[in-house]
């Protein structure tokens, strides 16, 4: 018998007919002897017109009453899978983030837990009810309500299970688990049995949108085992997902070099050509970036020669246009010879702790890319992946061929 | 200086624009030197669209969850309204029931406030804030959400104005006040200055749905300040509305014999014919009906003769069938000759305090209908008011030609 959290996305609950079926599979892991505490989101939709009715009323709404708006979507959906539960005749009880309670800051829209009060949910647990929780939300000292943000349920999946010790959450999804590549590009692509945090977060990071990044991090700091399983499978046909270890219950003789390709289409490249290679020159070129709210995502600077140096970064493509305006208004005042970019790129990455403990595979992948013809733009490496950015044309077949000499098709020894 | 609480019901706070005009009169009241509590209900439709939804996932929703869901309603005007404040440079904090908190009984979906404790109000109010409180909800002692039943913000709105002790409990509708008589039916109906509480429970009951019946009795109890008024008139051109009062606090003279006429459409008569005259008669009559959860408004029994009576009562125009269904299942049982009845009635009242010290108002009444050649099929009267049951098709004629008589178009001197 072992303590579970299960967190439902708001497609997984998006309609009354689908919190059913959430009823019907947590009611069936109940039946096996688990306790079961569920975690979910607003039906899907809901935040979004919730916010839309705000700035009706006020063009930049109020955060502290954004959030009190905000939290009835997920509020809507406790009550609504605790009836279901009971309909099916499991004891179930709802709670809201304050109810819990989920103490956060009190930074309204983005606040972070400080605290969850777990004596509530244990004692449902102990009488065999099913503990329903909204997730994405909490109440700060003064008791004001507060969200955690987007994507904030899984961080209070995490949160919860960490708080209770739980035995594993488990992050329902529509995919059945974390793949070593996006199976719409490559079919041959495989579900990993396991991966660990590191990859993961370089994977979410990289464009594999299955968890929120926050929440991995929050998984890893508290080593909460996490799982991802897909809520669209049949019950009693339900595959094992992936489960997101920590690298040091992996037996490093059956850990594969390379995990998995990701990759990320929406990146433009902006270079800054000419500039004098002097201390602060990158401050003065990122610092009016950063002020304007634009996320950076990869930073290149080469060596220079004769006294200029090129500097080049990556902005999501929606920004290209704004970053390089402000660009154009700074080029005079840092002495830049000239601004040039590229909205029709890509970045392809190869992940893996394994790359760690083996050499060569650099050299591997660029050999690889180089004898399709694709050319690399830019290269940027961390201590497990690294990333490429090359013409947006080549991005599936540079995915096919590195899934391929990486043998990621092949199951592991 | 005052200090006053306002309510606005679904209608008043029904659409973005809607709020904001209602966060413009909170602020001309503000302006004015006042401190102001509003208490708010769901957007017009949004409780019966979260009825609905609760239905389509358990048929008969658990009373518990129900309320955990029916409580966002509130909420979200909550957050609204305090934005729409804000907008316009008034600070507004927003308040949950919980968050206030009202605490109540347990009875989730009907419950009943037990108290409420006005620290955080009167703290907010001290440092210029508009408090905005969701109405129709609550927290039981165990801190789950509880809700009122329909109608309850006026009841939030009357108990947060005794637990604050205000100087008015201003209840915002979609009329300017309360009227004689119905003005679609008798265009010279007068907007009252006062009504006392006895008088407007008779109305209200009778079927002048200004204000919530319960919330009435609590104003009553409580002895708070309760005013009628109108949430569509232009700002700066207010009327006074009606203020419901004290029957000690007016001069007597001053007082008028009637102050209007009621009445009901929705109503049908039943009548069991030759029931033995005898003692427990009456239970055996009415059990049944009580069981079936039918509401009987006017119960009449006249004097019997030769050891049998008959005996009528009404009930709300669309369980008449059922009533019908059930009283000739047990005609045999409580030895009834025969079962009659007719669901094509109305009933017609005059209401007034003044009635109590004046004598001949039940003649003047009965002779004004007689005049017309109306037949007075019942007849049921209490301290403050007498009520006739008639054919539903002389309603208008009677209610005008009553309206005349008592000289309810006439100003009082």
């Amino acid at each position: 018998m072992a303590l579970i959290i299960q967190k439902y996305g708001g497609t997984s609950v998006g309609t009354p007919e689908r919190i059913k079926n959430v009823a019907r599979r947590v009611a069936s892991w109940q039946a096996r002897g688990h306790r079961v505490v569920v975690v979910v989101s607003a039906m899907s939709g809901e935040t979004n017109r919730l916010i839309a009715l705000a700035k009706e009323v006020q063009a930049q709404p109020d955060p502290r009453e954004l959030d009190v708006i905000a939290a009835t979507g997920e509020q809507v959906t406790i009550g609504l899978l605790s009836m279901a539960l009971m309909d099916i005749g499991v004891k179930a009880r709802s709670y809201t983030g304050g109810q819990v309670k989920v103490l956060t800051d009190s930074a309204f829209t983005k606040a972070r837990i400080v605290s969850i009060d777990e004596g509530n949910i244990r004692r449902d647990l102990e009488t065999g009810h099913v503990v329903v929780v909204a997730g994405f939300q909490g109440v700060d000292e003064a008791g004001r309500i507060t969200t955690l943000g987007r994507g904030g349920s899984d961080t209070s999946a995490v949160a919860i299970a960490a708080a209770l010790k739980a035995d594993e959450c488990q992050i329902y999804t529509d995919v059945d688990g974390v793949y070593t590549t996006d199976p719409r590009i490559v079919p041959e692509a495989r579900r990993l049995e396991t991966v660990t945090f590191e990859e993961m977060l370089e994977m979410a990071s990289l464009g594999s949108k299955v968890l929120q990044i926050r929440s991995v991090e929050f998984a890893g700091k508290y080593k909460v085992k996490l799982r991802v399983l897909s809520s669209l499978e049949e019950l009693g046909q339900e595959g094992p997902g992936t489960l997101i270890t920590f690298e040091e219950d992996i037996k490093m003789m059956e850990q594969p070099i390379i995990s998995g390709i990701a990759f990320n289409r929406d990146e433009a490249k902006l270079t800054v050509l000419g500039v004098p290679d002097r201390p602060g020159i990158a401050y003065q070129i990122l610092g009016p970036v950063a002020e304007a709210n634009i996320d950076v995502d990869m930073i290149i600077q080469n060596v220079g020669h004769d006294g200029s140096t090129d500097f080049s970064f990556t902005v999501p493509r929606g920004e290209y246009a704004k970053a390089t305006a402000l660009l154009d208004q700074v080029k005079g005042h840092i002495g830049a010879r000239q601004i040039a970019g590229d909205n029709r790129i890509a970045k392809v990455s190869v992940v893996g702790v394994g790359m760690r403990s083996h050499v060569g595979i650099a050299s591997k992948m660029f050999r690889t890319l180089a004898e399709e013809g694709i050319n690399i733009q830019m290269i940027s490496t961390s201590e497990i992946k690294i990333s490429v950015v090359i013409d947006e044309k080549y991005l599936e077949l540079a995915v096919r061929v590195l899934h391929k000499a990486f043998e990621l098709d092949q199951v592991p020894a």
